[in-house]
Order: structure tokens, then C-alpha cells, then sequence
């Protein structure tokens, strides 16, 4: 007798050649519309604009990170360490759908169409809903989710200073950019994980695969997320979008496709969200989950013949690759340099004074190798003691990696160089 | 005296690591529009359904065949085959035009957005134009690409048994997708290309890596790109798209997005894109380059709403990814199983009997491993005498090379399984 | 409490990423000297002469396909095949020594070192001689090696078309080679695998990549294994070690290392390695463990010096890579030709006519894709029926697959060019 | 008419896939003998005995680093720096050779085998000995090799902060390995060099990249080059050729294997490779090219049944892997815990006290980012100014490169744990 499982339960991946799906549950989570829909949002915004090859999406990603935590757990249950199946599905639930609420272009409109959320909040609000469509059986995943659960090491691998969804972007993104270096040792991490007092704490021999992913990472941030043609990209992205809000809060007639549309026009509010302002999270959660990045790249299409020439330059110059010139530095612009471009912008582009700063700006962005406000990286000593990782490495100091790296950027058009 | 040149002339690509763009005018056609726009259409339409990272575009495979093309010319060069500066451009031109003319989704919308045309038709009109806005400067490249030049194995390397276009796709759809089985030695197989009496040769050597290439491209074909489920995805996104043509041209109001209303309710035909029918190619071309992958998916979320039961319930199930079951086999379908399973869509889901062909349907698709049509593979023995690869292999015959393999599929609702 | 395990039971693998031992016992079996000693043996004897990548070790590919068995069982038990511990156990012991009775330079010079006698039946000793050493754990393994236990799949894990052996060489040959077209899918065939009837099957999807397996290890027969250059380096070692034999059987006194001088100047026979014969398997197997590689380099080091002129050619040539001329092809030489070049050895280089043999000589290689006296693949369809591959391949028909490829080659000085 | 160049010039790499030989005389340079006494060489001594698959050779290092040399004068070209046909084919002959000093297991043996001359010594005495050979055609390879050279960028090619050598060797290392993390994108260091005021300099923006070489390399070297149980086998195989050395030197007859016995018997001094001793550099050249990693094993083998019990032991634990425990830590062993070991390997190993340092030793091993004595990372901002690495990067200051790592180790037999 043979038997085949009727669920398709593998899927290829070609950052890890194959990922089970590790029960029917979580299978029938992946198939639902709402994760489904994260097929079409670009993980890395419009990184792609820089590296051709980076355009995959927030599914993939979320079902690398899932792959990771599988690996995980199967390593801390060698080690002894107790993990119920209840445990173990509430954590693969968690870090599945850790991402569910990014919105078009992820971190690059962050914000911009959802004012003043993070994507983590809308998370929440969406695993709720969920937790409501199928009764109850998300509540352990949003305990670990929020960092309620006593255990804390599961949370640790949700989110913390080595989760699995950063062992995964980093692997993930290196794949795609071609951008090699940035790759992780995540087998070699992952099987140097231990619990000590439900926390998550790093075999000492696993030291130096620690440097290296900091050093990794901040490699990534430099070279793909923040590097300036990104940045560039993204902004006209973003002021595009803002300029769009603005004039429909005016009262002008706007294309928006319909979705989109309802989340900017009817300007949605942290307490919406939150389930305490005018419209109710189903309301939201309805058009959110309508609304990925060809709403934007459509309704920039619309907008290019919009009768707002501001509107319409941004996103004519954002489909046609048509970027703003950049220049990055490590100290803020001169205020005196930024005028001068304004002047030139006004002057040869014949831009109107009131919407120079949509063409000429500065911005900056930051840094740290770690973040100081996120538990520290514990290291397991052969002798049993756990030890934070800036008193182990004899590399790093507390300082060094936790230390703000700004920079500053400003834009201008090309034509005012 | 440091020199930096001006612009940017590498590329990370995650196959190849770097790409290198040969010259300014190569260059300049990158950074046009129309080349930009291939970044928002899928390589391989909707395998992603089912290889979560195939989500490569054909901007990617684009620059990957340039560069594969500039290793075949330095290869040949080494070789004593003398290739001049303006041959070299001219042939980087063609195959970084080739896939100029697909439209949204690649093959799996081919034909049925503008009706009767092929990508290739495309292709040479956009290039026509693009000799207009560049006078003359691709006058080679067209010949090339149309095999009116009279040095044979340039048209060769960009369309053929063993060319650039199928060297690069093979890679890089086994690379994205994750199937390695698929992966080609291009690096192999270039390195003995060669040139007799204007024709492109393979030295004998290469024959098992020529072997493997065929056998790759076929375990590609089945596995990938005619994979049941993506062929039940695609066939729904043309099901859908062939309704709203429908429903639009019997006068009802449907949405599309603009530019691909102006080809789809225009009915744009093979007279048009030849410079022969009501609608100049710079009419054509103007809307053409504005349609891509996101017209459809936006279009779809139009139509979730329509009035139309069959159009919004395509929509629907192409956009949840709630596919039809398909069966695949080696012969026809019985026309009695398919009637069955109609009338079980229409008892079960209620289907009204005129629109069950959008629900059960039978189609078949076929792959050779090489394509009689086409020149054949010759291969150069070290005695210098020419020959067919079906001659020289003791694997393959001129047959199982030739022979049509045909497979059959038909679809239907997963509740009348 | 931290539990940290005290046998390192994690191995660093560039092809796998990490393959973890599978039990204690399994570990010392790997500590066991007869084992480490498979450290000094190049899997591929002589390819690393045309292939410097080449130089992997029988060690590493042993480790290989137990890494790879350990995925089969995990496979097999998902699909609800019962496999006890003890037969995991039996099962990893049998792939890990698989090859414990090659000797040096592995098959290049299996035969000439001991006569008439294969590697596995060396094997075969050792492993009876292991069982001696602690007492009984192998009886189940040794079942499984000889194929006399019941559940015949285990044996086909083994030994046979598709069996962990042939799929981690192909691919660990293809990764140290660099001939990437060599590699094969192991991940995926593993996944495929079932058990009907106590037989090992493939399911019907994973067609494709057994044919891209069947054609993976075609190419490397011809392109790795049997290169003209790896065989005209491995005829002269072979050449040089029979002179050697003779040389000492005759009564010369010719160095060799001393175990090896044990197994050639005594002529150890089949008759011994079956204990049958005058020296005991113990006497055998103690001599025996002590040959590797570096016996034979060495020897061919004092041979340079040797005062017979033929050993001394053969050393200095292997040692200095200074090889013979090789022609490959599809038909027996014709003798004439053969007669010809030993002219011309003889005259221009005035070797004796007696030992011309040594250096003008022709052979044959051959390869099946498949070996019609091992049971076939068999293929299990979605309806649960199973056949042969060749049956249900529409590539593949029997005779293509069976079908015996000879290739001759003829070698000789290059001077006679 | 088809040209086929006569000699093989390209050569299958598992790294970079493919190697190109520039020239002919490179190509002679190969194939001779001293050149192809590379390919026994481990490139990284014992390490395999922890890697099973880092049995790399010097050979292919070597022709790793030619190929990196290759794209470093092409990027340098494609910049504007004029360098000539002759100055690459020294340079390319430098590389090729920096390394053939080497003996026995590379670093492992260096200094034991030859006493107080390192590896680059010898190098230069073979290069000198070649040139001879070769007359003249050496000389300017030569110039480069000992820094000579007016442009002294050529020399920062073969041997610096970020030369050749090394990029091959992290790349290559890590991969043979497995650990990944070692991995370096030589692609894009190469892209960002340049030469300012004839120094080689890194492009801005490849300051990443030059932090993640840093990392990379330091990672290496704890996690694979002085890993502790590396350490302790090579320690073994120090001890075990110091102690027949020993022996030797007493008038004990020992065998050796021949060309080994000359240098070791001969203890052959600097002053004889530098021509001023007893022995020419003829004769010693003659003898070292005849030695490498057989000669240790092999000698070994004789060894084990050596009367002296302290060789025959050191002999027998090397052979079959059963090495000596050992411990590392970051400061100092104490005097009275190594002198309780050797107490308590007195008592239960029944080692006579004379002979306790051979397996109860304490030793040290030290690595420094960079080294500060090489002249410093030279970054080129884009206003064209150039800065060391410690200036520029905001990640390392100079002291933190340059703080010299110490580490201690102590091995015993694993007895007296």
C-alpha cells in the first residue's frame, strides 16, 4: 500500500532548495488570499531599480524565515530543550505572517499610505482577524508574536538581534542582489543556538559566524537598502504618493485605484488601526489586503497625466527610470548648497517655487550594527556561563556595535548638476 | 591621473555575478523607457504560482543573453573569427532587443492581448521605431535579427538551436526557480563555439554538454514551464482576459486600464503592427509599451466586481489563487469525461451551461527537444569536417530529437473532483 | 541544565553544507583507523591530472552517501514505510564502508595491486573482519551489502541504478571537477523515492530528473571518468606498476613500500581474500589498510632511479606528468597504424622492441547509461502501478538505454606524433 | 579555415569555473615538473583532518591566483593604467610562483623540514634557479617578487593587504571547507582597484567589501587555519619530524624517504639557500622538488614500527587520527596545570619524563586583521583623494586592525583529561 499525502507540502526555493511545510494548518494560512497576496510586494522596494535581479517578494521571504525557524526548533530539541507541537505552530504561525502587513513596496511607503503605522501593527491587527476566522487558534502565536509568552526565546527567534526573519532577508537578499558578501552562515548559526533560561543564546564557537553576520549586515545596509540610487528611487516613490494625498485631501479629483484609494483619501489613523478610530480593522483589513505594488505602479501610470505637473513629472520620471541625482555624505548639507540647487532647479527647469522641495531635498538615514534596545546577543561559554557578545569578541565593543551611522543624502534633478 | 568613467557600465546579476554593458549606445538603450519596462514583466508568466522564486523579469534576461552574447564574441575572436566593432554592437543590439515585443506575463498572454502577432513581430516593429528615433543606428541589428545578414552565425547566436537567448533562459529560469536539474554549462558550451563557412559549430568536445543542454531544456519544458499548475494559472489569466475582450466588444462597459483598453477594445491586428491597418505602429507602440504584468493584475481586481458572474469569478480565483484541478496525460481526453465533469460544474456550482467552456476545458501543449524548423546543431570534428549533432551522437538519433511530444490537460473546479 | 553532546557528531561538507552522524556506533566506525585511512585515497585516482579540483577523497564521498541514506530513510518514513532503528543503523553502516576495499587511486589501479579481485570483495572481507572486532553489530549490515536480506529495497539504497553511492558521486565528482552539467538533483530524486513490494520506486514526476540523472553520469562518464588524458595517465601508472610485479616476481629486487611490496610480491589472489587460499584475511586486511596513494607515489619516487629503463620511463613520466599521446575513437585501431608508431617509438626513441607494449598500446572503454543486469528503475504512476523507466520515458526506450558505448584509445610517446 | 590553438589553455576551476593560461610560456611554466610537484601539497596542511574536504593543492591555489591576476590587469586596463605585454607576463609568472617553496604540507612543516628559512626563501631561490634555466625571461618576475619593481603596484598585486594570493585563498579556502563564511567577492574587489601614484588603491565604494575581506579572513583563520584540533595534529606531525630529526642527528639510523634524508639529514641551513653554505642551491633544489606531503606520510608508515617509542607513537596517533586533546584559551596556560598533566601522563601512559614534551605542550598562535608592517589599504575617495582604510572606514580604526590576537593552546593525550 502506498499513501500520498493529498496536501502539496514541499516547496522549491532556491535559496534552500526545498522548504516543508511543517502541518496542514500552517498549509492552509499560506494558501489563504492574505498571505497569498504578498506574491506581489517587492521585498526590497525598488532596490531593484539598482540590482536587477532583487525582485522577489515578501511570500518567498516569509516562507524562508518559516524554513529557518523548522530548522531551528529541530536543532534546540536535539539539544534537549522541550518544544510542544502546540509550541511549535504557534511559533511557525508567528513568524509565517510576521510580515503580513507590509504594504506596497514594504518598508519604501512604510508610512506613506498608512500615515503613522508600522507594519508590525497592522501584523497584529491582521493575526487578530485571523484569529477570529479561525477561532482561537492564533492566540499562542500572538502571545509569541507581542512577546507575552513566558518563554521568551521564542519571541527571540521571531524577532531579536539573530531571528530567523534576519537570518533569512540576509541570505535572501544576498541571493538576489548577486551582492555575494552579504551572505550568512545561517546553518552554521542556527545549529549554534541553545535556550538558557528561555533565552535564546549563541554556542561560544559560534562567535566569529556572529562577527561576520553583524559585519554582513551592515554590508547589506550600505551597499543595497540604503544605497543612494535606492534612495533616490524611493523617494520620488514617496513623494509622488504624498503629493497624490495632498492634492485629493484638497479636493482635487485624483485617480486612485479603488483600495488604495480608500486607505489614503479617508486618511487612516493609528486608531483605526487600533480598532478605536471611525472605520473598524474589518473595514481596513478588506481594502489593505486589496492593495499591493501594482496599485502603485498603475496608479502612477494614471498620474502621469495628471493636470498637477508636479504629480505628474514624479511619476513620469519614477516608471521611466528617469532618478533624481544623488549625493550621500557623511555630515548634514549645507543649507547654503541646498538653496543654490533650488535656484538652479527654479531656474532651468522653470519649477515653481512653492514645489521645489519635491525636486530638491535632503534626508538622512541611519544605522547601527545592532540595535542597543533589542536584548543583547548572548554567548554560551564551554564552562556554562552566557556572557553578552561585546565582552566576549575581542573584535567589537559595546560602542562599535551599537554605535548611529548617519548619513545624509540630498537629491536634485540631473539637470542641475 | 585617475579616469572613472561617467557612467555605470556593470551590473550585479545574481547568475552571472557581473555584467558588463559594452559600449555608451548599448548603454543608452538600456536606460530607455521602452528596455525599462521589461522590468515589470514576468520572465516566466505565472510559474511563480508554483516556484515562489520565479519572479524574474525579462529586463534580467535581457542583459543576461548580452552577456552571454559578449563571451560568445570574445570566444570567437580568440579563434581568429574576425567580428568588427559595428558587428558587435549590431549583434548586442538584437539580442538585447529580443524580447522587446513581449507583453504582459510573456508567453502566457501571447496572443491574446493584441490577437494573431507574435512577440517577434513586435519586436522588429519596436526596433523599426527605435531606428527612426536613432537614424539608422540599427540598421544591422534588424538585419540580423530578420537573418538578412549575410554572415549567418550572428542570427545564429541570437535564435537558434544553441543561442544566447535559450543559453541565457535555461540558466537563469533553473537559477530563480530553484530546479537545478535545469542549469546549463554556458560557459562550456560557448567556449567551443566556433565559425564554419558562416555558420555556428560546436567542436566536437562539446557533444556531451550539447546532450546534456537538450535534455535540460526538456526537463525545464515539462517540469517548469508546461508544470500542470501553472499551465491551470495561465490558462485562467487567458480565460479572463478573453471574456473581458468579449464582454467589451459586445458593448458592455468593462474596465480595463487604459493602455491595454486601447489594444484590447481596438482589436488591434497583424495588419496594424505591419504598418497596414487603421492604427500606425507609433500609435500602437505609444500604448504597447504601457502595458505590463500590473495591467492585468490591476484590470483583475476591476473585475472581482463585475456585474459579469464569469469574468468576476476568474478575477476572483486567478487573484486567491484558487485554481482549476487539472489532469495531464499522453493522450486526448475523452470527450464523455469532459461532458462529465461539465455537468457536474453545472449541477454543483451552479455554472449556466453557456458559460461552462470558461470552466472545463481540454487543451493540449507540446515540446521538442529541438525543433526540426530550425538549422541544425553542427558539430566540428577535429578533422575539420562538419556534421549534425543526430549524426555525431550516440545517444540521441535525428528522431527522438524531432519526434513531438505531445501532453494533454484539461481543468475544472476543484469541487467536481 | 545545558546538555552539549560529547562526540562531535556534526561534519563540515562543501557539497551538503553539514552531514550529521547518524549514533555513536556509527562514529566509531568513522574514528576506526580502516576508515580515516580512506582519507589518502583520491575517489577519482588520476582525473586530478586534467581536473586539479579533482582531488577529493574516497573519505568524504563515503560520508556523502550516508548523508544522503539518512535523507532516504527520513523520506521513506514519512510515507509510512516502517524502518526500525536497527536497519537505520545496519543501512548507514552498509553505504558508509561501501567502498572501505578500494584501494589505492581507487578504481585506476583496482586489479592491478591484487589480482582478480574487485574492490567490493575486499570490502566484504573487511567488513567480516570489523564484525570479528565487535562482535555481531555488522550482521545485519553485511546482509544489506551482499543483498541477502529480505527487504530488498535496503540493498537498492545501496547498490543499484539509483542508489546513494552513484548519487553522491555525481555530484561531488561534478562539484570538484567544476563540470556543473555532471550535477544531478539529488535532493529531488530522495523525495521521490517510495517503496512498493519491498522494491525501491520513483514516482512518476520525478521522470525528468532520473533521465537527467541517466544522461548527468553519460556526460561524466565521457567528459571525467574515461577523459583520453585521465586514461593515458592511469595506463601509465597501471603500466608502471605491472612492470614493477614483474619485474620483482622475476627475481629483480625492486623497492616498495612495504605493505604494498607484502600484496604484490606475494601475489595475493582471490583465493586468499575468500580466506581460502594461503594467507589469511587477517594477514590480507592488516597489509592491506596500510596502502594508500602515497605508497604508490612514493614507490614510482625510488623507481625514477630503478635500473630497468622501462620502470624508470614510466615513474619519471607519471611523476612529471609528462604523458603519452592519446587518440580516442569509435572503432578499433587498425593494427597497422598500431604497428607504425611502435616503429617510430623504436626509432626515435630507441625503445626495445620487448618492451614497446609499455608505451604503444591500444584499449577500450565503455559505458551503459544504465546496467542491464541490475534490476531496472522502476516508476510508480499516480494510480499506483509500477513499470520501467524505459516503458514509461518517452525519451529512453530500453535499447537506447542499455546500449553498450565502447570507445577505443591508442596511446604512444608523443614524440611519434 | 579553423584554428584550433595547439596547446590546452584553459583549465576547468571548481571555483571560477574556468582559468585561461595568457601565453605560452606560462603555459610551459605549468607543465614543468617543479610547477606540477604543487598538485601533492596540501594547500592547508591538516586541516582536512577536521575538513574532510579541504584537500587542496598548492597547484590550484596557485592557478587560482593567476586567474585573479588576470581580472585585476583587465580592470586595471579597462582604467586607463598602461601596463605592458612583458609586465603582465611577470606579473603573471610572480603569482603563478609565489609559491613554489613550499614543502610538505605548506605551513604545517615550514621551518621543521628546512630550519630557519621560510617558504618565500625558497621561492626565490627557484625562481632564480628557473631564470637560469629559462635565461633571463624570469627577470622582471623577479623584480616584482622581491618588490624591486619601480611600479610598485605590481608588487601589491602578488603580496599585500589585498593582494592575489590572498583573495584566492579565502575564496578557495572556504570553499573546499565549506565554511562559507569565509567566502570573499573577489569579483568586486577587483572591479574597485586602481592605481594612484603607482600604489594600488580601492575604489570608495568598496569599502564594504574590504571590511567584509577583513572579517572574512579572520574568521578563517580562527574557525579553520588555527583550529584547535588542526593545531593539534599538526603540532603531532611537527613533533613526530623533529623527534626522527633528533634521532638522526644522534647517528640513530632512521629511515627517511631519500630526498627528504638529504635535507634533514644534511640539516641544510639559510646560508645554503642563499649560496653561501656546504650545499648549492642546485643540490638542494634537486632534493626539495622531489619532496611533499607523501614523503611525511610515507616515512610515517616506516615509522610506526620505528624502535624509538616516542616516534613510533607520535607516527601511529598521526596516521590514524587519534590525536591529543587540547585546549585553547586567551591568555596563558598556568605552569602548574601543564606540569600536572605531564605528571599525570607520567603515571597513567607510563611516558618516561625525557620525553613528556613530545605530548604534554603548551604553544602559541596570534593573528592580526592586517599586518601592520605592509604598507596600509589605500581607499580613493571620489574627489580623488586617497586615505588609508582606518581613516576612512567608521568601522575599524587602525588600532583595532592592528592589535595583535593571541591565543594558547595545550595538548596532552586525551588520557589525562
Amino acid at each position: 500500500m502506498v499513501y500520498i499525502t493529498n496536501k502539496c507540502k514541499i516547496v522549491n526555493d532556491p535559496v534552500y532548495g526545498f522548504i516543508s511545510i511543517p502541518g496542514d494548518f500552517i498549509y492552509d494560512i499560506i494558501e489563504h488570499p492574505w498571505f497569498q497576496r504578498l506574491r506581489n510586494i517587492h521585498q526590497l522596494g525598488l532596490a531593484y531599480y539598482v540590482y536587477p535581479g532583487a525582485v522577489h517578494s515578501r511570500f518567498q521571504h516569509s516562507l524562508g524565515s518559516l524554513h529557518l525557524l523548522s530548522l531551528a526548533i529541530e536543532t534546540l530539541r536535539s539539544k534537549y530543550i522541550d518544544i510542544s507541537p502546540e509550541e511549535e505552530e504557534a511559533a511557525s504561525l508567528a513568524i509565517l505572517l510576521h510580515d503580513l502587513g507590509h504594504g506596497a513596496f514594504s518598508h519604501a511607503l512604510e508610512g506613506s499610505i498608512i500615515r503613522g503605522v508600522t507594519h508590525e501593527e497592522i501584523t497584529l491587527m491582521l493575526m487578530r482577524l485571523l484569529n477570529k476566522e479561525f477561532p482561537g487558534r492564533l492566540d499562542l502565536a500572538i502571545d509569541i508574536f507581542t512577546d507575552s509568552y513566558h518563554r521568551k526565546f521564542f519571541h527571540g527567534l521571531i524577532s531579536g538581534q539573530i531571528d530567523m526573519d534576519r537570518m533569512d532577508y540576509l541570505r535572501r537578499d544576498s541571493f538576489f542582489t548577486g551582492v555575494i558578501e552579504g551572505s550568512v552562515g545561517s546553518d552554521r548559526i542556527i545549529r549554534m543556538l541553545n535556550v538558557v533560561d528561555d533565552s535564546l543564546v549563541i554556542e561560544e564557537k559560534g562567535i566569529y559566524s556572529i562577527e561576520k553576520l553583524l559585519i554582513a549586515r551592515r554590508l547589506m545596509y550600505w551597499q543595497v537598502y540604503m544605497h543612494k540610487t535606492v534612495l533616490s528611487a524611493e523617494s520620488i516613490m514617496e513623494k509622488m504618493v504624498n503629493r497624490a494625498r495632498e492634492l485629493s485631501l484638497q479636493g482635487t479629483d485624483i485617480f486612485f485605484t479603488p483600495a488604495l484609494g480608500f486607505l489614503v483619501k479617508n486618511n487612516i489613523s493609528p486608531a483605526d488601526v487600533n480598532g478605536k478610530g471611525g472605520f473598524s480593522p474589518e473595514e481596513i483589513a478588506k481594502n489593505f489586503v486589496m492593495v499591493d505594488d501594482t496599485d502603485i505602479l498603475m496608479s502612477a501610470k494614471y498620474w502621469i497625466n495628471a493636470p498637477d505637473k508636479t504629480l505628474s513629472v514624479l511619476a513620469s520620471r519614477l516608471l521611466k527610470r528617469d532618478l533624481l541625482a544623488v549625493e550621500m555624505q557623511n555630515s548634514p548639507f549645507d543649507a547654503q548648497k541646498v538653496a543654490e540647487k533650488k535656484e538652479l532647479a527654479e531656474k532651468r527647469l522653470g519649477i515653481d517655487s512653492q514645489y521645489l522641495d519635491y525636486f530638491v531635498f535632503t534626508d538622512e538615514v541611519y544605522n547601527r550594527i545592532y540595535s542597543p534596545e533589542i536584548p543583547d546577543i548572548k554567548i554560551l561559554s564551554k564552562n556554562g556561563t552566557v556572557e553578552s557578545v561585546s565582552s566576549v569578541s575581542d573584535m567589537f565593543d559595546h560602542d562599535s556595535l551599537s554605535r548611529k551611522q548617519t548619513k545624509y543624502f540630498m537629491c536634485y534633478p540631473k539637470e542641475c548638476r
